[in-house]
Parts: structure tokens; sequence; C-alpha cells
């Protein structure tokens, strides 16, 4: 992959709500702390490179929701923080293609390689990568700048957020996406 | 649920393909070999009610693909070969919903409700099932009518098919839709 490919960050949901520790609210506890560090490792990497970012933002409509617009929740954690003039996107689903212009905007720049990196990996990371596959897009996701939390199914089996986020990675690979980590993809790039 | 919501059964890439048992072609063994068995139970019962049903056929552009149109295992499986007058929804992607007309033809019928089986969990069942649930409608994935194959990693871990599907499911569940066996969706609907 060359800067001539213009590869897009897709930074996904790395808000404030994600923050909070609240196991009751969250259904468990998160895997990999370090997903945010390594977002923002990229973040610098494109940034520094002047290639294109875009940052998705979840605006839930659930009332309860730590992510409806205007409570804490809602604001990009510190370390991920837009600067001025960098493409902000509101979602209010977990796609970041439904209810968006995000494919026309990469269709108009010509955009044809994404990095999708985010929370969380079995849910928004997950339906937008697998969306952005399906549309053409030659997509990559980043294993280590991406977490999930503990689950528990219908029949009350319970997994762990490492299982979760395991399986939910190695479903979308090689079917999907290419799954990587943050220093395979700085090794795959050629600038 | 009544037969007043006309809730949609979706069969999913039910064809020849799945039917082979060629490990090295799948990665692996499958689980829940008795999904079609499943399958075969809701269409005899929505077609005794005279339900909306909707056969999705998967149509790879992969020329190695066993779903390349032409091939044998393209074609419907004869345990849910769809009846004259049913409708068939040809697809390339994972999705039901991407390069189609499925999205259309639910709202034309004012279908809400829609029961997704088939296969497989984690590809196209949770595909689809993630964009139905962010497009609105009301979804409901039957957990013994689908089925998954081993999966490997990019990192080299190894998961059994059986915790592929858990775990598909298990992220599914009251995000996107409701989980439920064949056996609680036959209670829940009220005809």
């Amino acid at each position: 992959m060359t800067k001539q490919d213009k590869p897009a960050l897709i930074l996904i949901d790395i808000q404030k709500g994600f923050e909070d520790e609240d196991i009751k609210y969250w259904g468990g506890r998160r895997n990999n702390l370090d997903a945010e560090t390594n977002a923002r490792k990229l973040l610098d990497f494109w940034r520094q490179n002047n290639l294109p970012i875009f940052h998705i933002q979840h605006c839930s409509t659930h009332p309860k929701s730590k992510f409806v617009e205007g409570k804490p929740g809602n604001e990009f954690q510190d370390i991920i923080k837009p600067n001025v003039g960098e493409q902000i996107i509101k979602k209010n689903v977990h796609s970041a293609f439904i209810g968006t212009d995000l494919k026309q905007q990469l269709d108009k720049s010509i955009i044809k390689k994404l990095i999708i990196v985010g929370l969380t990996t079995d849910h928004c990371i997950s339906t937008t990568a697998r969306m952005a596959a399906d549309y053409g897009y030659d997509t990559f996701v980043v294993s280590d700048a991406t977490a999930a939390f503990d689950k528990e199914g219908a029949d009350g089996q319970k997994y762990s957020a490492d299982i979760i986020h395991g399986t939910a990675l190695a479903s979308l690979h090689k079917e999907f996406v290419t799954v990587l980590t943050t220093k395979e993809l700085k090794t795959e790039i050629d600038i």
C-alpha cells in the first residue's frame, strides 16, 4: 500500500462513553485497554502523511444510552480528538454507512482502501467492515486498535471479551477484510 | 407476533454448495447439521399460513467458488427448493441488502418483521441481520436453523464451529436482533 493509494483511516466511536467502566451497563468487562493508544499511533501517522481521516461519532437515539448527543459520553475521547478540518461523520446505528454520506465522501475522493479502528470489535467495527467489504472497498481492520466486551448468548452461554474479540476478527479475516496489527499495518504502508 | 404482522421468512444461501463436506475448502467442519431441517419446518409453517417468503441465492463472482451460477453448488438444496411463485433474490455479496431490491420489496409490501435462517451464522446471516436491524426491521435470527464452520484467526488462533456460531449469535442478540430457537419462534407467533 502506498501513499498514492490514499488509504483512509476510519476511527469508529472512540467516544467518552467507552471510558466508563460500568460493568452493569456494558454487560461485562472490556478487553484490550490499549485500543485507543494504538488508534492514536495510527492517527498521528495519518496526520503526518496528510492521508484522509474520518472520525465516526455514534449519536444514539435511545434516551438511556451514554451516546446521546449532548451527554458527556457522546464526546470524542481526548486521545483522538479531531483536529480542525478533519471530517466528522455522525451516525445513529452500528454501520457508519447507514444514514450517512460516508460512501459518497469516499467515492468522491476516489478512496478505495479503508483502515478501520475503534469500538467495539463485534458491533460497530464488524458491521461497518462487513458493509465496506460488500461495497467493494479493500478493507483492513487493526486487531489491537479495537476492543470488545464480555457477552452472554440467548441460551445463557457466557463468552469473555477476548473470545468475542477474537472470533469477531476471525470471521472477518480473509472473507471480508485483512486483519492485522498496528505494527504490521505501519510496515505494510510504503511511504 | 401475529399473522397480521406479515413476518417474512428470509432463507439465506441454503444451497447445495454447503452440502459438500470439503474440509479444505471450508477451512474446517460445520456445526448444527440440523439447520436445513429446522429451516424447512419454518418454511412449511410459512407456506401453510400464506406468509411472505424470500429465498436468497448466493451467486458468487469468484471463479473458484462453489456458488457461481451454473455450478451444482449454486442450486437450492432439495429440502427448501422454492415453490413456483415464491420470491427468489440473487445476491453477489454477503448482505442480502447490497446489490438487490430486497429492501424495496419488503417496504412495498409493508413488511416490518424479518425471520432470518440459513447459512452461515457468522458470514451472510450475521451481515444481513446487522443491516436489517440498522435499517429498522424488527429482526429475529433462528439459532438452530443456522450453522457455521471452524475458523482460524489472523494470529493463528483456532475456533470451533460451535464457538464461532455461539459468539456470532451472542454479538447479535439484543443489540441487533432477537435470537431464538425454531420451537420458541413457533410459540412466539400467534396464528
